[in-house]
């Protein structure tokens, strides 16, 4: 199956914003890597790293134990200096000095961008995996840490119903999404929320003083409005206020969840979405592929070349943003 | 969209073993119904209840606040009496006392056969939502319970490892699924077991000694093997015993996780996939539908007649058996 | 044990902020009732139901599975009007029509204050249990809801650690306490935090200043501050403020946990506190005691006089501020 | 303070069956040393390790991040060879050999007769903190690892009871506590059990039948047994067998929680603990203290002998009892 066993070395690392599951999916870079007899070395705070040369050798017992840990072991930061030719040189030298065949990276857009960039440059072999919270990346049904910080979220909200419901209160709930409503719709629809506000769709202020109102007549005993952090009508805070200013009577607060929603241990489908994109991403190594992502759609594991991982859009199916008004009657 | 709004009267009820997110699948049941202006019934106890006439009105509010919770509000049950015709002809006239029309039946394969039987001997539409942890159900991606069993196993795997490290010992922890192996295949990857017996794969005591020993002298410093309840080599407890028998020097020890893997707050995928077949049975109902299934495949809301959800086969995928392998290197 | 079986009727309600283990605390209320052939009922929405006389009678059922929710069932509210004796005098009425003897109250400081002149005024023998997650209350060693807060508090600090740690940061992360720092003391101390800044003690966002620095100096890879939000400096985010314009080269980002320390199903530490004092209310009222509070100290239950819990102090041991220092060398 | 300053070189480990904080107990002894400029190692795998000279220097980062992991990194074992003299004389050697002046030694009653008996043969001063999971030792309010594993418990019996509901079950759960009840009796008030069966109680299979007959006749939806593994009426699953036997009618299920007690993130009272106690021990040493455990009674950190935390009893509360049968009604 792999004809092309040039490869001799490998290097992974983790890139963008962390997200959990990166570590399950470290572990099994190492593990395929070694698995087909190929050395693999990590490479520590992704394209910073690379230039400065941060760079060792991983074992199967270098990944033990890591696959049910947040974060990424081997952390993650943003590089000025991978954006100027000089420092995009500065890593290949690097990269060469270890012997580095081949990469895998795991992150989001911006990660992909960088190494499309640094393959045309220098010919280095990448295959990316989805490591993104946000779940915007075309190419892929779900990105790793995705599903696991719809479930913090979730639990958040949950916590909150409890309250809410004790004093009759109405809460405006930010959740994280610059430019994806995801996390915001499914944690919504999975909370219970009455009112979801993604940048995807217009929801306007009067609309949700409506809906409140509305809920109101019908002695609901509370309302959850869940804000995409990139909704067009501000931030949780913003809307909140606008509310607050244009009705009475209602008892209105406001939660912005934050980076809790990056941590904690990654659900079962993070760690299994992560494993197979990671076992994807050295198998695409070995038969010869790069500048492609491997992801999973359909349940199948699938390559999308980085520039439509990174340019195509993966829009909310309508039928979930329709799911929120049916639910909440 | 809705032509034929014949229909003036649905009752919902579960059935069979109860699944996390049944709940969730109620409540969106009734408020579809109430959406369209349609009278919703809840049946207590599934069958038994039918037959015994334990219906009653359902409003919004009689699903306030229960999207989170475990378990079903209209409680589960077998029945014996529906088998026999005597059974199910009392629970039509009890059906025709209430007037009602159609049917949504939360279950799995037990439920659906009756469903089956009972709309062709008295013509009652019924349409089905997938409620089983199993996940063994054709014409869905996942069943509604699923994803949250496989977190709890999980979850519980997780533990274990944290002991077993300490020890430096082998657990052989079973997991539900009396046909199919797929809470032990997903919980197991992402547990990073050593090894995951299922009843789609013969894994044979042998090969599991094989590779225990071979983590030894590795140096692995714990084992864990998955059994899922229905492999072919027996129980957890006969299987560790077996290998017992046959080794020397490790230390052995076996958790039968058992009926917590049934309850718990359902997760994220588990509520949204329990919201979205409900809507479906609720709107096929409407739209003339019976004997089908609501289920969601391809990120897709899809329509499967009952003999083949029940029939038909839902094989794990030969990708994920074989990620054990490679991973617990 | 019980000589003063006069109480016939005792009633039941939750007042001031809610608490995770109130609603086991009005099942251990009600059920210690019928144990004991006293009629028990339930008032909703605290003093303002009173007022309006939303009352109704409970049995053993109606706090069924009730003692792992969150939040309160008999809802919690603030009335202004329970201030002003009218008020008070019309809360009276509808008790006595209702042939009330006896109250227990949930909550904190404002909800015993409120008990002691309705006491005064019109002989109403009312018992406390201390109902609040801030665990500022003298007369028990801790409050129901307090042992919830902190582990949700600290779930949320082992999150944020994973993505500090990830991209060596620093997070400053707000807790609840408007006047007391045990949620942050015994959260920053079980979460690993660098520093933990509360009302009862004085530190400097100079000493802050130099701790960041040196952690920095000795190459920790991230650095967690916990505030509780009544602390002299500000808030989280004008402290992060301050720091941000006197530091260079640190990562800092905040985090304010707000309202989900109030949700969540109770610990087994709450249910049993909420248990023991809502029997203890009971007996206590049985016994011929008003105006105090049921409380648990060193593992006992005692009665403390409303005036003492209300007013005297309860501060935090010397030896867990020092704790923080020490751990995270 | 410290008026001994002789103590150059402390050692830890962890003995007996893990609990979680062990690891947060591991992290104060290394930091407190540190912090009082004496230098730290850690022994692996208990008495085994030390005979071995399985000994290691540790600084501050080697506890980095650990306080909420489950386990213990320094793992644990049992030594049938330390019971020997000889072994004991090994391992004074290895320690000598490392110029190792005191111990910190976490564990239970077996671990803390060793370290008495080592101490009277060969003066090697040792500190104990108790750590283990089921609350047997005099000394100290709780054990490491108690609060961890109560929670678990509870956590299971949460989704026990949502599934026992659903189909109006019986279920006999058991847990852990050999010879001790506190985890039975406080997961089984936590989780409203009907009947908690426990070593220092003599509950009867005639009224556990009488208690289950009376909830069917009270139209309990669902009753929940606590077992303590050390019941003198045998295992969860010999007195199911019994009730079965002599009952009709009841659709009796059993669970043995088993070892998932023992995993897991410690809650933040465990944390606390551990870091108090792991203070606590290394102050001991320096104090000049010996043969006795650091544990924290009524809020206070104090010193018990090891003979009496080995030897005393630490009965369980009257009251605890009691509520059971109150809170059931």
């Amino acid at each position: 199956m792999y004809k092309f066993i040039f490869m001799k070395r490998v290097a992974v690392f983790t890139s963008g914003g962390d997200a959990p599951g990166m570590n399950a999916c470290i572990r099994a870079v190492v593990r395929t890597a070694i698995y087909n007899n190929i050395e693999v070395y990590g490479i520590m705070r992704g394209y910073e790293g690379m230039i400065k040369g941060r760079i060792h050798r991983m074992e199967s017992k270098s990944v033990s134990n890591i696959i049910q840990q947040g974060g990424t072991i081997l952390k993650s930061a943003r590089s000025a200096e991978f954006r100027t030719y000089e420092g995009r040189k500065q890593a290949y030298q690097q990269l060469k000095h270890f012997d580095i065949d081949g990469l895998v990276a795991v992150g989001g857009d911006g990660t992909f961008t960088g190494a499309k960039v640094f393959h045309e440059e220098f010919g280095m072999p990448t295959v990316g995996c989805p490591g993104t919270i946000d779940n915007d990346i075309y190419g892929t049904d779900y990105t790793i840490g995705y599903d696991t910080a719809v479930n913090t979220a979730l639990e958040a909200i949950d916590k909150i119903r409890d309250t809410a419901d004790s004093h009759n209160r109405v809460f405006f709930v930010e959740v994280m999404g610059r430019d994806s409503g995801y996390i915001a719709i499914q944690s919504g629809i999975g909370g219970g929320a009455e009112i979801v506000m993604v940048p995807e769709t217009e929801t306007t202020i009067a609309q949700v003083i409506e809906t409140l109102q509305k809920g109101r007549l019908n002695h609901k005993s509370s309302s959850i409005v869940i804000v995409a952090e990139g909704d067009e009508e501000g931030n949780a805070t913003d809307i909140a206020a606008k509310v607050m200013d244009a009705t009475e009577g209602l008892d209105i607060k406001v939660t912005t969840l934050g980076h809790i929603q990056r941590g904690g241990s990654p659900t079962a489908q993070d760690r299994i979405l992560a494993s197979r994109t990671g076992i994807g991403a050295v198998e695409g190594l070995l038969a010869g592929k790069s500048s492609v992502m491997a992801g999973v759609k359909n349940n199948k594991l699938v390559y999308t070349p980085f520039e439509d991982a990174i340019d195509k859009n993966k829009p909310i199916e309508d039928e979930l943003i329709k799911l929120v008004d049916v639910l909440s009657i």
